[in-house]
């Protein structure tokens, strides 16, 4: 079979032997190997149904409500996307103002149009080439600036392992009244490792999105939507997951998820000790590199801290960028990595990596230090706050025009502008272009990264409000 | 395995001997098996991004466009709910109000509320006990009426195979400049069966959405959205999808829609005529049924037909209703089917039907009809047009009480209530709860139907506006 349709390439893929540091979190391992076509089904008599669980599904859902400590989980289909519409569409009321992190995946965003709420930003610290933590004073002082805010959504940890301090932040919203919706699509398996920082749940957020496909051993697409306390009103909740999730749910996808969940009871423990080990064995193996560093962050007394399971690669002070690292490994060490920022590279690891993996990502990484060469460094790679002049969703049911990007600073945007992955939007609807952001746009594409999101995109256009 | 946990039910049911007469359209056949967790990836380099497709995802779309006849295709993987929340978002503007069958799924509800447009209805004329065709007439009065309408949707065919003049109606809304998006979930095999009615498509259809997982052979939760014409702003559209979809697309659900399109390809016209010559042959056998009766219906010269794929039995005068036929095809048969309204049973059939499972499926009806006893016959089931006081999406926000469904005539609903399957809801939010609703949710109770959507089902209540 040539690699001529998209089922040929997958099926000869496996056969290569590069080794993933990329979601999903099974590794391509998984577990005992079935038909999909044998078990996939339709909600026949017995099957239950996702939408109105009593059974088999529901019994799930409370196995994982029991396995993650949540008061009820919903099983998602459509990932952590399918999960950030719902929560927001069901706990932001008209007239309510959503304050959510700057560094929240574009599903956050577009669950703000959807809803048409007007947003307001917490702009976390900055860890130099991404964004850090969110600070629990910040999100008082914009609380307290604005009683419209109610819901409140952090992603933590970030794609780069920072956790935030969430159960200060949970305090600061609770005694306002609010609601904290954590975005915890990195981190499903935190819960599960001996010294990594705290959880969402456990530090007492209200609703935690986990994209279990990224960390644990689950299929791509699904994900868990918990609930850890009694201020969402959960039959909103539900009718909104039935809303944004498909009525014909794939029993391939939700099999998965069960099968997830039995490994996390019956393996649990042991298994994520020794994931923890290898960790840290890798961590001590990378100590002495010369010119790439390994970023690390160390735990802080208000509960931030780092999640050792990203293997962030920083090439500052590098002749690389981090394109050209993630090119390197792919081609001359067989690893594919989960994603290049322009001065770093993401290699992302779960319970199902192998040591081999690690002895091999260790080994290519010093290789690799000790040609790389030194460079001066450049400035920042970080936004500062774009200014808003009108919410998201009015302005795009605005009236706008294309024009070149190039001459763009000053007009104000009809669209998004990311850099994917992963996924954070450089400039949203309403927002004014800078001179900067368009200097910006050229650097990243001079490191070979790609941004999405505009549709003129190709022609080097961007819509903006006429 | 016991039947404990979700997979292993799944995994110990393939096993059993019970013919499946109900969707996925694969029949649990399928092609060749292969191992899910090995081809199930992220979009690595070389494997396209389903959201910005310009690589192999882009050419299985392409593809797929080639051979159902679209200018353009989209891969859907949250199912036609998924296209058709983006489709209504990204045709119907501000102040524009939705014209939509009444039969239609309760997707495009949703999909109404959520893009917060009003609603009209079109009734389609009555098959006794279910919704038939829309006539073109009705469509052209109503877009007379009320010159906000731009956007229509219908649903064709029907759960039961009935397929609207899809022709008359496009022209009709063509030259009121409107948009016709034809919810084609139940057609996806029209196009490649001689002698069936024409697929919305080829009648001049703006927009089509396929559930492929239901009459072919592709995954439960794969779909595709199909662009007929330059009436549709494709841009606007692919932003909608990007909104309604996952970030984390599932490449087991991509590689099985892939699957799906080379079979069409490489196979198509001589299997279908297989297909097409067995479902002949069935009608055959059951033609001397005494009491059950096989619903058929002649084409018509605008353009309007069946589909006879749908093997729908109906109850109407004998002892039994839906609910009884359908537990005695499983019980005693071995056969489970798709659904059972009051007085029908649906048996989906797919060209993945075998000699074999038709020969059970009449040789088991002609026995129970052989059994069945004559009964009077009792009124309709279909539910007149209940009176709007209220947009859909204006209702779900106005303070509501749960009050005793047995005395909630007179009160404006605030929820959906429907008989799943279909899905089809009674009543909407913002419509006026009649006693005659009330009276037919006990009918339909006492013919073992499952009555769904509100959420205080359990205790017989119903929310109402205050």
């Amino acid at each position: 079979m040539k690699d001529k349709t998209l089922f040929n390439k997958l099926h000869n893929y496996k056969s290569e032997d590069i080794y993933p540091f990329h979601m999903p979190g099974h590794k391509r391992r998984g577990f005992e190997a079935f038909n999909p076509y044998e078990i996939d089904i339709t909600e026949i008599e017995g099957f239950d149904n996702l939408h109105n669980a009593t059974g088999l599904i529901r019994k799930t859902e409370e196995r994982a409500a029991k396995v993650f400590g949540a008061d009820r989980t919903f099983l998602l289909v459509n990932g952590t996307t399918g999960g950030m519409l719902s929560a927001v569409y069901a706990t932001v009321n008209e007239g309510e103002v959503l304050l959510m992190s700057r560094n929240c995946h574009k599903c956050t965003y577009n669950a703000a149009v959807v809803a048409k709420v007007d947003t307001e930003y917490l702009y976390p610290e900055s860890e130099g080439d991404f964004y850090g933590a969110v600070s629990p004073e910040l999100v008082a002082e914009k609380m307290d600036a604005n009683p419209r805010i109610k819901t409140v959504v952090i992603v933590s940890p970030t794609y780069e392992g920072i956790v935030s301090p969430i159960k200060e932040i949970a305090k600061v919203i609770h005694e306002r009244g609010g609601i904290l919706i954590v975005d915890e699509a990195h981190g499903s398996h935190l819960h599960f490792c001996e010294g990594f920082p705290k959880d969402g749940l456990s530090a007492g957020a209200d609703i935690v999105i986990h994209s279990i496909h990224k960390t644990l051993p689950s299929f791509t697409q699904t994900a868990l939507l918990h609930v850890g306390s009694n201020r969402v009103d959960t039959e909103r909740l539900k009718s909104a997951l039935t809303i944004f999730q498909t009525s014909s749910p794939s029993y391939i996808l939700m099999a998965g998820i069960d099968r997830c969940i039995t490994f996390l009871e019956e393996e649990g423990k042991p298994v994520f000790s020794a994931y923890v080990k290898e960790l840290k064995g890798l961590r001590v193996a990378l100590e002495n590199l010369k010119k790439i560093k390994l970023f690390k962050m160390e735990h802080s007394e208000n509960g931030a801290g780092y999640d050792p399971g990203k293997v962030v690669l920083l090439t500052r002070g590098t002749n690389l960028s981090g394109a050209n690292l993630m090119t390197i490994l792919r081609d001359t060490y067989r690893i594919e990595c989960e994603m290049a920022g322009p001065r770093h590279v993401i290699a992302m690891t779960s319970v199902m990596d192998t040591p081999e993996g690690f002895e091999r990502l260790a080994k290519a990484v010093i290789e690799i230090d000790k040609s790389a060469e030194i460079e001066s460094e450049t400035g920042s790679f970080l936004i500062d706050s774009p200014k808003k002049r009108h919410p998201m969703w009015k302005t795009v049911t605005l009236p706008g025009e294309y024009v070149d990007i190039a001459s763009a600073a000053g007009r104000i945007s009809e669209e998004f502008l990311y850099l994917y992955p992963p996924g954070i939007p450089l400039i949203v609807p309403g927002e004014v272009i800078t001179d900067e952001l368009v200097a910006n746009l050229d650097r990243y594409r001079d490191c070979g990264l790609e941004i999405t999101g505009f549709t003129g995109a190709g022609m080097g256009l961007i819509k903006v409000v006429i």
